[in-house]
Parts: C-alpha cells; sequence; structure tokens
C-alpha cells in the first residue's frame, strides 16, 4: 500500500515555510503553513522540523521514506550547497550536507521555482509538457525553465533570475542597484511601491488590483505591470520557445485581470510565430512543497510512482 | 585511417553557401564558399552539390560516409522539416526527408546557428563547457542554447529567435512589423541603416566599425548597437546563466571594438552575481558547417571520433 509510506516536501521561503506530508503514490496526508523562523542554526530547525513531521506521520501510522527541501536562491544542484540566498541570509550554505548529517532520513534538497515547475509538469498546468517556461510573480519573479523534459539549471545553478531582467532600460530604479528590472513594475512589491509613489496610499498588489474598476491609477501601474510582464515572456519565448507559460505566485490570485493582458501582450509582440498558450497555475502556493515531495520520491528510488501523482487525490491541499 | 573517410557538412544561408569536406577525424579537406542559388527546386540542386562534392572527394581517395545540411529558420529536429526559413524562402520543406530520398548517402539536417554552437563547444570558443549561449550577430541575429551538454530547441524548434527580443520597447520600427528589436539596434543592417538615417550616407556595418576614431555619428551607432546587445545579454544571463557567451557571425570582424563595449555592458548590468565571461567565436564564418560536419559524424555512428577534432589540423580552414 503507497498510503503506508511518505516522503516530506518543505518549501522555505523568506516569509513561510510550507510543509507537505504525500504519500509516495501523490496523496496529500498533512500539509501546514508556518512563518519562516530559522534562528541561529537554520538547518538544525529544518531538521526539527523534519523530525517533528515525521513523528507525526508515525503516529499516524505512516512511514516517511525521504524527504525534500527547497529554497530560493543560487544553488548547486549537485551538490546541494546554496551559494546564495537573499531573502533567507544565506551564502555558501551546504545544505543537504547538513541536512543528511543531522537526518537518519534520506534528504534532497532543490531550488523552489525549479521544484515549482516540476510539479506544474507533473499534475498542473504543464502536465505531459516537455519545454516549459514557470515564471512565479509574488513579493519578486523568478523563471524555471524545462528543455526537453529536464530543468535548466545554468552553469552555476543560477538560471531563471528573470526577475532583474532589464525590460524598460534606464527606468525606475531597483532595489537591487540597477534600473528597470521586471520586479520594479510587475513584481507584488513593485506593484504596491509604484502604486504608493503615484497616491501616497498604501495598498498590496492585490488591494491595487482590487480597484481597477474605480481607480485610474490603480489601473496604471497595473497595465504597466501586465505591459512589462508579457514583454519579458516575449523576449524569453523567443529565446526559448517554451510549449506552455505557466504563471505562479501570490498575483495570481488577480486570475483574469492578470491573464488576459499578458497574453494579448504576448501575442502582440511576436511575429512570425503564434504565442504558446499561458495558463495560470494550477497548484497555486503548494506547487514548490509539491514538487519538493516528488524530488523526495525519486530520490527515494520511487520515481516511476510519480507517474500516478496526476490522479492522486489532493483535496487535501489547500490551493491559493 | 580516418583520412580515407570524410563527411560533408554544408551551411546553407540566405547569401553564401558553406561547404566543407572533413575527414572523420576533423581535419579539412575542402572548403568552398558560393553564393547561393538554389532555383526552382532547392533539395535537387542541393543534392547535386553533395554529388558533386563526393566526386570531388572520390577522386582525392577519400570516401564520404555522411553529409550533414544546416539552414536557418523554425526546424523541427526530430523529423527534418524546415517549417519556415524567411531568408531562403521556405515553408514547411521536408528537408532532411527529401535529401535522403535523393542521396545514397547518409544525410542529417540541423540548424545553422546550433550547428555552429556545437562546432564552439567541440573546437572553438566553448570548447568542453556544457552551459552555452552563441549569438551570431550578421545581417541578423539568432542565438544557440546549450544546457547541461544539450541544445535547447523549444517546442516547435524555433528557440534562438533572440534577434526580434523587445530590447528598446516602444523603439525604432524593426522590419519584422514591431518596435525595438535586437536586430533593429545591433545586428549589421541594422547599424547600416541606423547611420544612413543619421548621415545619410550608405556604409556597411564594417565601414560603420572603421570610421569610430573620426566619426561622431559612427560613434553614437555603434555605442548604442553595443549597448542593446549588453542589456540583452544581461535577460539572457539572467534566464540562462550560461557558462561562456560567445559572439559569432559577420560583426566580429569588429574585434576588441565590439568585444570590449559588450563585456563592459554585461558586467555592469549584473546585480549579485559575475558575468559570464564573453568570447568572439574562434571558428569564423565556418562554424556552421564544421557542425553541420559533426553531426554527419554523430549520424554515422562515429560521435566517439568527435572528442579527437579539437586537435585535428584545420590549417585548411580560412577563418573570417
Amino acid at each position: 500500500m503507497s498510503a503506508d509510506r511518505a516522503v516530506l516536501g518543505l518549501d522555505v521561503g523568506g516569509t513561510t515555510t510550507k510543509s507537505l506530508l504525500v504519500d509516495v503514490g501523490g496523496r496529500v496526508l498533512h500539509q501546514q503553513h508556518r512563518a519562516t523562523a530559522l534562528g541561529t542554526d537554520p538547518v538544525a530547525t529544518l531538521a526539527d522540523e523534519v523530525d517533528r513531521l515525521t513523528a507525526l506521520a508515525a503516529a499516524r501510522g505512516v512511514t516517511v521514506v525521504g524527504a525534500g527541501v527547497v529554497t530560493p536562491g543560487m544553488i548547486d544542484e549537485g551538490t546541494g550547497t546554496v551559494h546564495y540566498a537573499s531573502n533567507l541570509g544565506w551564502r555558501d550554505l551546504p545544505l543537504r550536507a547538513a541536512l543528511a548529517e543531522r537526518l537518519d532520513l534520506p534528504v534532497t534538497t532543490g531550488h523552489d521555482v525549479r521544484a515549482a515547475g516540476l510539479a506544474e509538469r507533473l499534475l498542473g498546468a504543464a502536465r505531459g509538457l516537455d519545454d516549459v517556461l514557470l515564471v512565479t510573480i509574488g513579493t519578486g519573479i523568478a523563471a524555471a525553465l524545462v528543455s526537453a523534459g529536464r530543468p535548466v539549471t545554468g552553469g552555476t545553478g543560477a538560471a531563471g533570475e528573470f526577475g532583474h531582467a532589464p525590460i524598460r532600460p534606464g527606468g525606475e530604479p531597483c532595489p537591487c542597484g540597477q534600473r528597470g528590472c521586471l520586479e520594479v513594475y510587475a513584481s507584488g512589491a513593485g506593484v504596491a511601491r509604484r502604486y504608493a509613489a503615484r497616491t501616497g496610499q498604501q495598498r498590496s498588489a492585490a488591494g491595487v488590483v482590487g480597484r481597477l474598476d474605480d481607480d485610474p491609477a490603480a489601473r496604471e501601474v497595473w497595465a504597466e505591470a501586465t505591459s512589462a510582464l508579457a514583454d519579458a515572456l516575449v523576449t524569453a519565448t523567443l529565446l526559448l520557445d517554451p510549449a506552455v507559460v505557466v504563471l505562479g505566485g501570490g498575483l495570481t490570485a488577480a486570475a483574469g485581470d492578470l491573464l488576459d493582458p499578458v497574453r494579448a501582450g504576448l501575442a502582440a509582440g511576436l511575429t512570425w510565430r503564434p504565442p504558446p498558450p499561458v495558463h495560470l497555475t494550477a497548484l497555486g502556493s503548494s506547487a514548490g512543497c509539491l514538487g519538493a515531495a516528488a524530488l523526495a520520491v525519486q530520490h527515494a528510488g520511487l520515481g516511476d510512482l510519480l507517474a500516478g501523482w496526476s490522479s492522486a487525490d489532493r483535496s487535501g491541499v489547500v490551493v491559493g
């Protein structure tokens, strides 16, 4: 019975750490979201969390056969060292080796957005497709690329840092020190900051989207966000020719208000070729930890079982 | 003796068709450049050329064991059908199948810029590297990407159409119908057109580069070209994280006048990460047909021999 064996998937973000207990057949048994609070010894804190979730599983008669932990940043996928993760304050942390040393459980690590891309391919909006561009739009913006079924990690593990592409050359300053970065215009933080600069009012990006019907400033800021995103997708499409573009992250809550102008802008910006389909994530904010769990299943030598994940019951997952 | 067995590599361009006879060990035995004149039956013309070169080889006691033919355009690498090649006027031409039908020789086909990328990895400026971005800057601009040792072809074979990335959004019109494309500013045709628009004088891009010391208009147009190219490379580097960027195509004749500002602009546009090294092609305009020959060697089941190509005598190759 696959229900007796499960894996843990942890998605460690700058703000929230999401954890899933998933049986090896893909059924979600337990889900939790917590504020990330890693203290002075992040590896010990994460190992404790894995131990706690393993004990919780055992109490339910479930044996945990592995854990996958994914993080943002520049990651050497070969060694599992996180070279730089600004949101977590990590530099050259040998995460995989350090976790393996502390845990009795087989543990693997990966990149949060690339793990989300894996999950979208297994059971989400890119199911069955081999050439995928996933762009997550939250506080910041990052991308995961899949080419011919394999994740593109880059020469130093830093592929996908799409948020700082100079989409509006010479444009508004970015906290990174450059000007005109995609994130300046199209990230959640960027939308909120640009709306505040124009109106003096502090609102979240979701709050700005909620005012599109009645507030010209909200419409203007949002139109500039979706236009910048569409231009960025034109460039990525020309370069990479994805079979599908999947938008993930918090801003996908805007649904059609995001999707419609981005689709229109992408189609308008392409010559000679049809635009690839653009879809919203089917997995919401759980994509990263589902991908982390899938990595754990692969690491446990049970990768063949992932073919069945798309038909598993995920009613336990809160999408959003 | 590998010298007794050879392959043909043909690089069919909009203006020039370049052909090489290369022994399977990588030694160039014969090279020719001719104006492309394919007539009404391009497959028959190309097959005749292959037959002629095969006879020429036979007269020298060399047996041709395969041919590789590479072209620009959107190509299905699986079937060898060229879906669209604007410079050749082709649409949905089943090139590989049609050539195979006419020739007794094993024949394979491919994409010109991706073949150049293969050659640069085998024996050029990207030797031994698995994550490569090759950008060819000639009349137009195209790119070849290699990720973890494998060419990125995209979902429809159209990856690498970098010349039409909207690098200067809302900028000058491009013959493609869009505005602000990379090619508008940084291609040979773009540099010549922008110089003529500013001065009323017709000069080639090379002519513009030749005037940098004395002509402020030339300096301005060239600075805008290298700045647009650097910005495009910033975006591509953030997205793909190449271990090396190789610049190929006719504009590489500008040497340091191209390389120095592009390197400086790429470094200045990146935050948090060092720029990848940028090199000029080591193979010049022969990169495409060397890659085509390498494809033929692979197709003949002799791919193991390619490891020896980097040390072969290529003194017969005119680089330029």
